[in-house]
């Protein structure tokens, strides 16, 4: 698949088996980094690459930062091929943001190849071209635009990938299914057990088609400004959520659970049918596996949360909220959401899982 | 003017007066970053500029750095409408390589207006897009893409220019017209003494025919892996002296003795006949001012800078050259340049300038 975009057009693989992770090891000019735990499940796959040539980093938000970027961009310096050389990264969200943002900015920008390793980053981060970092008490404050230049997605690496890593990926998986109206969200139906048990075919195809549905929107606007601010659809909630929680609850599974705060204020504003709540309701709650108390949460949080968020930029809040047509979906910018309704939908989420 | 960018086009407005700023005072979310000696210069221009809303950065290499651009981020963050703020700088070079950094990676890109105060900046590094930051002992290895949306040129600041900064600004425009061909050279001919007394109508003309000429290398190639190299014509000679006199010689400057040490090979090569040579010569030799001392210099020191520039990627030295037949001029890059051509060059010009 190619992605079109203003930077570089650029591809992603799709791969069945680990064989090409032999031809990047014996890439000339390249420096890896890799998240340590792929690193230590897949040694024998990585082994071939000289020790000089290898940077692991434990894929924690607080190893996403400026420091260890400089530190990467400092070993690359030793390449001598400077701005030629290739940065090759492995790993999942985390590792991608780093890595992206370290290709942009090294001599103005160098080659990237990037293997995404995790369902999330699979089948959403990996195209789009976002990077970021966090600063201090900001989270993702610092980020560029810059693509890799391929992709090689792998499903043989979610095999290892915890239920919880793994859930969560689904989560954006079936946002997108959601979004594509009746025909994704059945089609998310008839597969989501098959996608809960980790089927390589079904997953395979799921991945292709989250990221050619994603691909329409960064192609048509690749900066953020405008038609893609729809792919926000449920963030709001879901970033709000990760916040109060304090990361506790994984991006994919806060973004599900956005989904259905979303939506209940969709029902309530008359956008969306009860019966296409309903049956989305039934295939997010599968996916959305986490301790009741931490949503013991103080709703005012929340709101503060959501008012803090870098797409918000009023004082009134906004949001993306899903329509749906006689069974045609569409996504709603809406600029007037009111505290009651964030209430509301939060409460009625409780409720929901509560009673699961 | 406007400029074709694949980030986004963007505009270069030419002011006769600092009215302009007036408006760019008020702007609504917006944050200024100000050369503190420009500032200090024109202090009643931008006096109405709240204090929380105001920076003053010391334009020297040192403050070119991540700390400096995090601190700017840090301050935006400040600023209610988030991505929507505007970043408004007044400086030189450094001022915008800093501040071009930090519109790029702050909220994955903000607005930023750009007023360049310098005729160097005015006449070339203002558009283009490029940004970088000093790390540690390496110059520049930090960078992006990333133009304004505007950019004000006035003539005005140049008045309170140095002569130092002034003939600095003069040799990228000889550049210009020297890299135009015969017409391009005859202008500067004719022109250089007006221009010395910075005649402002005249100097306005060369700024505009120096962005106009440098517009079309960056429209084709914006991010600098093709036809723009050859706008670092010179620039392989000029970046190295800057280096082994540890900074003391402008990059104008550097890049005006870079010309006419290339100019050199070129004849040798026979690409460049001894009359067109010996014209650009004596018309760049009027803008190079410096102590002859600095010129004392191990070559080899120079051949390990030129070999240490990003731009070179391979073990044989490249540079661009001058080529020119019956009046129009080409620009050819080499990549076989030997330590004997560079030793002849530096030692031409080093005969060329002491006995001017």
């Amino acid at each position: 698949m190619i992605i079109h975009s203003k930077i570089k057009d650029y591809e992603v693989v799709m791969e069945n088996n680990t064989d090409f992770l032999n031809d990047l090891c014996g890439l000339k000019d390249s420096q890896f980094v890799i998240d340590e735990k792929v690193y230590r499940l897949y040694s024998d796959k990585f082994s071939s690459i000289p020790e000089d040539r290898l940077i692991l980093i434990e894929a924690i938000e607080h190893n996403k930062i400026i420091d260890t970027a400089l530190e990467i961009c400092e070993k690359m310096t030793e390449i001598p091929a400077k701005r030629n050389a290739t940065l090759i990264s492995v790993g999942g969200g985390i590792i991608q943001d780093l890595t992206g943002f370290v290709a942009n900015i090294l001599y103005r920008g160098i080659k990237w190849i990037f293997v995404p390793t995790t369902l999330l980053a699979s089948s959403d981060s990996c195209i789009g071209g976002k990077t970021s970092l966090n600063y201090k008490k900001y989270k993702n404050l610092l980020g560029t635009f810059y693509p890799p230049d391929t992709i090689y997605v792998c499903p043989i690496f979610f095999d290892t990938l915890s239920e919880k890593d793994f859930k969560s990926g689904l989560g954006e998986v079936i946002k997108f299914n959601i979004m594509a109206g009746d025909t994704g969200l059945t089609n998310i139906e008839n597969n989501i057990d098959k996608l809960l048990i980790r089927d390589h075919k079904i997953v395979r195809e799921f991945v292709l088609s989250s990221l050619e549905y994603k691909s329409k929107f960064i192609e048509i606007d690749e900066f953020d400004r405008g038609e893609r601010i729809k792919l926000n659809f449920a963030h709001t909630f879901g970033h709000a959520i990760e916040v109060v929680t304090n990361y506790c609850i994984p991006h994919g599974t806060a973004v599900a659970i956005g989904m259905i705060m979303a939506d209940s204020i969709s029902v309530k504003r008359g956008l969306l049918t009860d019966e296409v709540a309903n049956r989305s309701k039934q295939v997010l709650l599968k996916v959305i596996d986490i301790d009741v108390d931490l949503l013991n949460v103080d709703i005012n949080d929340v709101i503060k949360a959501i008012r803090k968020d870098k797409k918000q930029t009023n004082d009134s809040l906004a949001a993306v909220l899903l329509a749906n047509n006689k069974g045609l979906s569409e996504l709603v910018i809406v600029y007037d959401m009111t505290i009651e309704e964030v209430k509301y939908s939060f409460e009625s989420f409780f409720d929901d899982y509560t009673n699961k």
